[in-house]
């Protein structure tokens, strides 16, 4: 286990190298489109992928999730667990049970 | 602060709604790069993304990373710091400082 | 010039190689994604991207787009013509000159 | 059949809009992905696309490539069979046949 959270990790790790300059919101938005295809990739041709190659997309995704959620000074949890009361009333249990349409296409 | 944590609350969330069953990692890793879509659509034609619709979407981007994370077993923390440790590596302090080249187009 | 037409080219190509097994919808739409996000990491940290880079990952992104457009019988050229006649439905002149909001944005 | 060309077009589209100085390849090419997420929303929870919805995404991946290309001066056709002849060398038949794998995986 790290002695260093997440953020204060990130942080170091950047200032070091001098890369802040490069993260802006919109370079950052870019990054995480780019990471989440080549995490894609690994299911480019099949539906199970190789788990190391998973974790390591992955990681690269949360970490340009976790940049951006600082540029704002957002909490990220935070920000999940908020979402999750807007979906909760746009999905109401009793019309999305076992449904994957999106919410505008839901009905009774 | 809520009382849940996210992992939690997303497995509470997904359950009422029977959704398990959509979130094979494929369709999870789909969703990932849909989501991180929408994100960068806040910047499409500008460096200037709305904050609200970005905090928005970086949500959702990161509770599906959430929910893949979780299919696999693994702790979005640790995995953003063991990969740190990849990158590190891959791009010493030295030659990477300032730079916003790719590791196989670093050198001296 | 090549002797042969994209269409004819690609289904040579791929027939040699028996990779239409591969080419589900499914499948070639993740590719499409996947060599978009390629093309955009040309302008992944500038606003200026390698022009044989762009080249080479806009074939790959329209490479994929023909054999998409082929399995469902589509002529590539003729759906973007007739798309751009419902999107001169909802952009009309008046309303959208000299402005990039989505159209359920623009108002007077 | 459209007594116009797709680039004539297009270009005539958009020169009413007056929408070429959001046309940045940067821009562009942050669209083509956005549209290409949006097309693979129709393949996000099930294997089968519904093929009316397919055909407006499709559309819009290929408009945003069509104005890239024409910003670059390109003819999309030409560099699909340019790449084509590349990805040849890459894949030579013999190694290739029925496998999926990409070119730096594959050995006899």
């Amino acid at each position: 286990m790290s002695a260093h959270s997440v953020p204060t990790a990130l942080r170091e790790f950047m200032a070091e190298r001098e890369w802040r300059q490069f993260h802006t919101p919109e370079n950052l938005a870019k990054s995480i489109v780019i990471e989440a295809a080549e995490l894609l990739e690994c299911f480019q041709w099949s539906a199970e992928g190789d788990q190391e190659d998973v974790t390591g997309e992955l990681a690269d995704v949360l970490t340009y999730c976790h940049l951006l959620a600082m540029h704002f000074g957002l909490d990220p949890d935070q920000i999940v667990l908020d979402k999750l009361e807007v979906t909760r009333a746009k999905y109401p249990v009793g019309l999305a049970r076992g449904r994957s349409e999106k919410y505008d296409r839901l009905s009774d």
